[in-house]
């Protein structure tokens, strides 16, 4: 029995403890570590930071996906960016109306060992609408694209590593020219608690790319801080704006979202609409 | 440099790197710990688990005062049961409305050691509007009250050690007794996520008492799971009615709380919807 913590900035640490050390490797760019928990199930480091558990993934995975797969005009094509675990997938491929996903992961390993040690995250690997591409997700935005994605999903880790390239205003603009006139994005954002000037500057490059910009809120466990973020972004998609009867079946097995919490999600902390105002 | 955890049933813990430790004493009731840390500020811990720190306090304070002030029909007369470190009262007596406060915290070292140690949370001590009584809470809500409270906030630790008490529906009538027929109580109710089953006995044993009872949420970062949870009962009081003006100076100064957080917070997630419907 061995504690796992991420200690952020070395001076405060969320910790785990082990039964068990599945998998533990260096890939070509992190450290990957797959642990086995008594309270949390089963549970993702990377570069010693927590990435999912089995018992919280939920207060993650269903934020990033709902909220904009409920109000997107369209939602056949997807793109994911990153969600290694396979998590995001799962819950994009909940919805009959998507016909193609492609996830786009800087790192085979990664996935190798989710798909192996997490099969109760990702759930989904076996769906035929899924294409997974072991490849960066800043270059294949970039590439021309035949058909565009109605949705792309942003699922990257911290703005350190690996993930660094997924948070500045080149790859957004690779996104818009990779979405359709109607198509949405979404991104997770860091806490605005504990990296509140990454959060506030992420909303503002989206900005510069797409008219329409709505960071939301959430929780998440294993993740610094007490609120979590996500952004929205689109040419003009109202997130309010809720497709009837789209989510209905998804939200009867969902262990977060629902309607009121599609809502309630979209308010914005005081500190955070402050220093909006002022800035 | 010494870490401090909350190790949550000994499977999963939140740590801060203490700078220095200010206050170590056991009371009649508990170990009180105060430690000083760099990115926190000041911390409490009680018995080992984290009451409260400089930096994340207001998340805690705001949900379980301004929500229920917001929308009580009268706020002249307030019971603060617990609430030893001071940030209650000090978000209460924001109010020009509030004309008196009990404060009635069970022990009186918990009191004295933050006042002297947590003088940026606790910084309303010396408001003449506020009464501090060294007192047992189920006790005082069970005396004779010649007039009767407009609002009771029940801001006390987990269930188990002192605060026990008041959590049972014994203490909830008490309550109801010393309200004002338009009376509102808040209490703080655990994590839905690694508390539900004392989260959702709460709910229940205040609809014994109560006529209206409506969970809300927030987060927290230092208590175990990624929501945080308060439940609002009244006899007749709706939570989402907003008394026009009331709030507005303090919204100004809050961190966390505004109007649409206030909206944002009564929205039940899914898990706990479900629950309620399936019992």
């Amino acid at each position: 029995m061995t504690w796992y913590d991420e200690a952020y900035q070395g001076t405060s640490r969320i910790g785990l403890k082990a039964t068990q050390t599945l998998f533990s490797e260096q890939s070509e760019f992190q450290k990957i570590d797959i642990i086995d928990t008594e309270e949390f199930g089963r549970a993702l480091l990377l570069d010693g930071a927590w990435m999912t558990s089995e018992f919280d993934e939920k207060t993650y995975h269903e934020p990033i996906v709902h909220l904009p797969l409920a109000v997107a005009p369209k939602i056949e094509r997807v793109l994911i960016i990153g969600g290694g675990d396979g998590g995001t997938a799962r819950e994009v491929l909940k919805y009959d109306e998507v016909k193609h996903v492609d996830m786009v992961e800087i790192d085979g390993t990664v996935v190798e060992a989710c798909k192996k040690y997490l099969p109760n995250i990702g759930t989904a690997w076996n769906d035929p609408r899924l294409h997974v591409h072991i490849d960066d997700g800043v270059a294949w935005v970039k590439k021309e694209h035949a058909t565009p994605y109605d949705v792309i999903l942003v699922d990257g880790a911290d703005p350190v590593g690996p993930a660094e390239g997924l948070f500045n205003q080149a790859f957004f603009e690779g996104c818009k020219n990779a979405l359709s006139a109607q198509g949405v994005l979404s991104t997770q954002a860091e806490s605005p608690d504990m990296m509140r000037d990454v959060h506030l500057a992420m909303i503002e490059t989206l900005e510069k790319v797409f008219p329409k910009v709505h960071p939301y809120y959430g929780s998440v466990m294993l993740y610094p801080g007490a609120q979590w973020s996500w952004i929205f972004a689109s040419k003009d998609v109202d997130p309010t704006q809720i497709i009837q009867g789209r989510s209905d079946a998804i939200i009867e097995q969902s262990w977060l979202y629902n309607r009121d919490v599609h809502h309630a999600m979209l308010a914005v902390p005081n500190h955070i609409q402050r220093a909006r105002k002022n800035r």
